[in-house]
């Protein structure tokens, strides 16, 4: 964290986000779901899809990439599964009515899939499979966009580091585990940081213009994927499940020189009754916690955690004592304020 | 590979180890299941998921950890669900019958969704995976097994390395896409093949009993997992929706210090005639092929091959030249012929 911070409330940087993207031109329904997910991702420690996106978002609408008067709407639903088409609405609303879809039919069929097409940026996913958890059930969510990440064997950007997270409730309320990854080695923003400080990154990071491995940032054409070629393979499957499903493929038309526009997502949900009943459920996967916990800590490690536990730490403690804001981000926000015209966080 | 090999035909193999299976008590059509399946890994140069593992499946029956008499049973079905009891049949019958069912669920509901407790060693699940995508749909298979693999942050083993197999059918029909992999950085069945044909392991794959990384494969206690707290958080998530769904947890009662039977499993099959019909999702999967296959190759790379790929041409190439046995794996299958009375592989 660089020393110029300022901290601020949630729900001052919630009030602060909707307002700019309200006046950015997303509807305040939209502004409000867009907000949330936003200022969740800061709250939990993951700044890389917080706050910091709004002027790309508000970007995005005077682009026509995203269109504030788009409504999800159902274009297939039958049985167990539903498509929908998001029409290039803020990616919160698009993302958020395919979870819902999924955890609606889940409850009927024991188990819901719902594809999304063109939906936007959805920034942290790991809040989607979050709200499946919520509700009781099983969440896996998936979303595909366009190339930034290396295919192993060839050159430049051929896959994205389309992201999986996964999530499940726990007898402790409070507790569900929730996996949030990338199929990328390192997340952009760490090269690109490295690169700003003239700092040398790690093998594995990132690959040069010649498809090897490079430790100089400024160097890197494409993000390396997590594991090789585990990685690549993982994010092309996901393609795979959110695009081609959806007939609305993403990387086929980028590799052959198109701009396709949007993201793709899906989201299943599974319900714990409909297998051994939600109260076994819970109480299985509160145990599986514990024996985690439990763990004898290797040296130098002071807790073993569960996926997702480090952000709800933070989360908490950032819901105390405020969201560190770092100093270039909180510039560009007010300078997006002052052109839009909207009140500033207050100092 | 050793030096010391010899080569079998795929069918003097498969008829060789299902007259091995049977004599081991296996009936014989659960026998010819298995023979399958593990010829099937050795055709694609699995050599770890493939005839190898057969004197411990002979054992396992021995010990009751495979029950050759039982036959799977759907103990819960509704909607796009159904729980698969398979009272430690065979693995491949087990699993076959996990996976066919999410395919019949999937022809009434778009989707199905089949875990399987109690399934015992599946050997290779991108063969599920595949019979999956031979129907026409997309397949997606886990297994959840007892902790070999370190967590991070803690000390010996504590998760399984659970694989997960994505496949997808093509418009080429001989091509579907199959991504078959451990949350280990290699699965165990890897160093298993090394430790039989006498080959070091590279750094980063085991840990040996005093935590320390190895490159002997006698010496491996813990696998590692892939991508670090991505894998081994995938993993434990894989117990989660194998295990936990089925109320038959593995690893906190392994952790607990219990010693848990069988392996869980679960099928997911998905319709493309359910969202935007079969063949632009065909014709879909082929362009990302071809896509991909047309990526500029990196230095020292001849061709960008897609996941299963590579699997699939070492298939074609030994159902011509015939499949390496490594001399350790014929030595222990020969020692087993003679001592169930099974006439031997012809020489």
């Amino acid at each position: 964290m660089a020393s110029a911070t300022r901290t601020v409330s949630p729900q001052a940087l919630r009030d602060f986000a909707e307002r700019l993207l309200t006046a950015g031109g997303f509807r305040p329904e939209d502004a409000a779901k867009a907000a949330e997910l936003l200022v969740w991702a800061n709250l939990r420690g993951v700044d890389s899809h917080g706050v910091l996106r709004i002027p790309r978002y508000v970007e995005m609408v005077q682009q026509g990439l995203i269109n504030p008067a788009a409504t999800p709407k159902v274009v297939r639903e039958s049985g167990a599964v539903a498509l929908i088409d998001a029409g290039l609405a803020p990616g919160a609303t698009g993302m958020e009515s395919v979870t819902l879809k999924a955890v609606e039919i889940a409850a009927r069929s024991g188990a819901g899939f719902c594809v999304g097409r063109n939906v936007t940026h959805a920034g942290a996913i790991g809040y989607f499979a979050h709200r499946i958890a919520d509700a009781g059930l099983v969440g896996i969510i998936m979303t595909a966009s366009k190339p930034l990440m290396a295919y192993p064997g060839a050159r430049g950007e051929a896959v994205s580091s389309n992201p999986l997270a996964i999530a499940a409730p726990s007898a402790d309320a409070d507790a569900p585990i929730v996996l949030d990854m990338s199929t990328a080695a390192v997340a952009l923003g760490k090269i690109l940081a490295a690169r700003d400080a003239g700092r040398a990154i790690p093998e594995g990071w990132g690959m040069d213009g010649e498809g090897r491995s490079t430790t100089d940032a400024a160097q890197v054409k494409a993000l390396l994927p997590m594991a090789g070629a585990k990685g690549a393979g993982l994010s092309l499957m996901i393609e795979v499940l959110c695009s081609l499903l959806a007939d609305n493929p993403i990387i086929a038309p980028a590799l052959g020189g198109a701009d396709p526009v949007g993201f793709n997502g899906l989201a299943i949900a599974i319900d714990p009754d409909a297998f051994m009943g939600r109260e076994r459920f819970l109480a299985n996967v509160q145990a599986l916690a514990v024996a985690i916990h439990g763990l004898e800590p290797a040296a130098g490690t002071e807790a073993v955690l569960l996926p997702g536990e480090r952000g709800r730490r933070t989360a908490a403690e950032r819901s105390r004592s405020g969201i560190p804001l770092a100093q270039g981000t909180a510039t560009k926000l007010a300078e997006l304020a002052a052109r839009l015209g909207v009140e500033a966080l207050p100092v």
